[in-house]
């Protein structure tokens, strides 16, 4: 009795139990639930927690899982495993079409559409009938879990549209799919990129939407919960981007690991800061003679770095939203100076003021009100320029608010107050 | 017949090109289409545009879209006119039940789940038959879009579980409710937050979910499509709070609004700037002597700020992760402060080794590397600390990667490393 209510915990409950527990107490929970819950259990798990449970397993055992887990799941699974004991696994599969689907599955980039999709739908064919079409779903419930459409194809598998659950429930028995059918569908290509499937099914309000072919052929479907995740972890990763984070750790990994992924990025803004002091050193004299040029190191440094990381989370956010967006748009650029001439006349002028109320000498306050002018506008082209190169040659336009381009932009602060300086004082 | 096309359009196609159009062409635009489709285009539109938008029409045309808008989305339509233009929409409602639904969802807080929710929804007694739910289903599918189950309750309308359509479909007409109904259910109080909706939505895989009163009464149901547009926008938030942008603006904003959302950030960081001269000026003497301490300020100020930026995205993440999690966990700060001792001392050392290489002088070696792991430590801790503590303040924790606390850093950075060159120099 106890162990039933055991088996009638949610298996989001009980992974998330699992994540308390030593490996060896996780197995021994896992062993006495049912082996359909202990499945579904293993399919919620992180990869590093179920590599070590699944360890406990023969690849037999793992391929008796692997019955109850969508194909979707099954071959994030069997991509964490060796390739020999993959396909070991894979060999023991017993349902001949899991195996299939699971093979089919192999080939898709972990990131594309196709590696988004599960095998597990219901589709009908257009000349069916109604009667059929609800025998079709009696038949196939067992393996697909959440069914709120059919998606109607021809004799040759090609994507025609669907039928929603609501319409064949409101039908009558004898009539056609061909007759009552929805033609209008959005599907996607196998190979485009997982952000395009979450734009879509974002625009559209998809719960699920089908993968097809170039042919249009029917290949899976992708449902909403993957693509939730699939946000959530680009999310992560693009907060980790701007911190300068290496890794996708979290809280509550090894502090070796911790420390590790963010010394990297420490290191490079050390050596900007290095290199920040040799910089400065040329102009030792200019600070020996004039101290209070000293000063205004970071005022300089930081208004860089603000304005900089104001300009390119902009950019990031619009290719976010729409990754189309013609990136290079001349407008784009005008516009944004414009911007940054309003604010960095209002910076500069403010603390031009701040100066002389604060009787710094003239020569002074002028040079530390151009060159922050300056620097605002180089800052917010830097800014802009930087994430549109990097998303132009696939890389994370995030990376543009990273340590990289803070230790760059803080470099080219320097550089700008100190020729300003240079030129004014013409030592 | 081309018209006829045109209301084929998706309507989240239509309202993008009316992004691009003069308020009296998209006026000209929705008049030569249906109702509906009108209806649904002004639906999808963003605040602004609708505002402008919807000033061409009366209430009582105004009341004419709603009808085709769900309960949910006519809310917030609503919301964004003035108290007395929309009290006149609700007055101009033809359709009693749809006033009564909006009327009672006026009561919520947009940001929880009362405010998220549609009134739109299937429900059946326990004690029905499966040919009466059909019925039901028929009756109502005009005013339901999605139906994907059908929530069950009892004589008092409380929720006790539900029945997919699959299940509806497959079960023979004549079998009860309470026979074949689900009762493991997932539901959400109405006072719950927008976070919790989601975490909940995300961790069960739900595509909707019941919205309950404290009675456990059915109030209304939450879809996916909205909870991943609430995702979004928070995403969108977080990277604004985090770049030091204020109002919800984008790219194509005016100059103006661009400008004036940012320039408050700019000027804190250029007070923090201010402040951080007149601090260094403090130690002008100090500077006069050895210039080269001035050499180090950018160094000490990025380190501090990498790091802060560091330790508070780790805690702003997990905290989006799992809202619950114990706030003030000391083994959190424990971890913290061994990884940052770890990058502490690498990086201390890194620069004295440097400094030595390079022939920088011993004191002045050892100043800047003992500084500097100081300022490790502090930041981490400072970037552990301020997003917890904005956290249970019920503060946007993302607000500890923006330009306060990074202005904060850099003068507690200054402090620390001319505090450490008093005690070496003993000037
Ligand atoms: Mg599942
Ligand atoms: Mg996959
Ligand atoms: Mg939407
Ligand atoms: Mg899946
Ligand atoms: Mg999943
Ligand atoms: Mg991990
Ligand atoms: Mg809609
Ligand atoms: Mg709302
Ligand atoms: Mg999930
Ligand atoms: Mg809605
Ligand atoms: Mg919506
Ligand atoms: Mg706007
Ligand atoms: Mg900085």
């Amino acid at each position: 009795a106890v162990l039933e209510l055991v088996n009638e915990i949610p298996e989001q409950d009980l992974s998330a139990i699992l994540y308390e527990l030593e490996t060896e107490e996780s197995v021994a929970l896992l062993n006495i639930l049912t082996t359909e819950k202990s499945a579904q259990v293993i399919s919620e798990l992180d990869t590093d927690i179920r590599l070590k449970i699944l360890k406990h397993y023969s690849p037999e055992q793992i391929a008796s899982f692997i019955q109850f887990i969508d194909s979707d799941d099954a071959v994030d699974l069997i991509n964490e495993l060796s390739v020999k004991t993959g396909e070991e696994v894979i060999a023991f599969i017993q349902n001949p079409e899991k195996a299939d689907h699971i093979i089919d599955l192999l080939h898709y980039d972990e990131d594309c559409a196709g590696g988004l999709m599960a095998k597990e739908l219901i589709k009908a064919n257009l000349n069916w009938t109604i009667d059929r079409c609800i025998e079709e779903i009696r038949a196939q419930s067992k393996n697909v879990d959440k069914v709120f459409s059919v998606y109607v194809v021809d004799d040759n598998m090609r994507l025609l549209g669907l039928l929603s659950l609501k319409k064949l429930l409101l039908s009558d028995e004898h009539a056609i799919v061909a007759d009552i059918y929805d033609p209008t569908i959005k599907s996607i290509e196998s190979y485009r990129s997982g952000t395009e499937v979450a734009d879509l099914m974002r625009k559209y309000d998809l719960e699920t939407i089908p993968v097809v072919n170039v042919q249009g052929k029917l290949l899976g479907r992708i449902t909403i919960d993957d693509v939730i995740d699939l946000i959530t972890e680009q999310a992560d990763l693009e907060r980790q981007i701007m911190a300068g984070i290496s890794n996708d750790t979290e809280e509550d990994d090894s502090v070796w690991l911790l420390s590790k992924s963010r010394l990297p990025w420490l290191i490079v803004g050390m050596i900007g800061g290095i290199l920040g002091a040799q910089f400065i050193g040329l102009f030792e004299n200019v600070i020996h003679q004039v101290t209070a040029m000293a000063f205004f190191i970071p005022l300089i440094t930081a208004t860089g770095g603000n304005v900089g990381i104001q300009s390119s989370s902009m950019i990031v956010q619009s290719l976010a939203r729409d990754s189309t967006y013609i990136a290079m748009n001349p407008d784009r650029f005008i516009k944004g100076f414009v911007v940054s001439l309003i604010n960095g006349i209002a910076i500069s002028s403010l603390v031009f003021i701040f100066n002389l109320v604060l009787k710094q000498e003239m020569d002074l306050a002028l040079t530390v009100s151009i060159a922050l002018f300056c620097v605002v506008l180089v800052s917010s082209f830097m800014g802009t320029i930087t994430p549109l190169i990097l998303f132009r040659f696939g890389v994370n336009p995030a990376l543009a608010s990273g340590p990289f381009i803070t230790t760059a932009n803080d470099l080219l602060g320097l550089g700008i107050y100190f020729s300003v300086a240079h030129l004014l004082y013409s030592f």
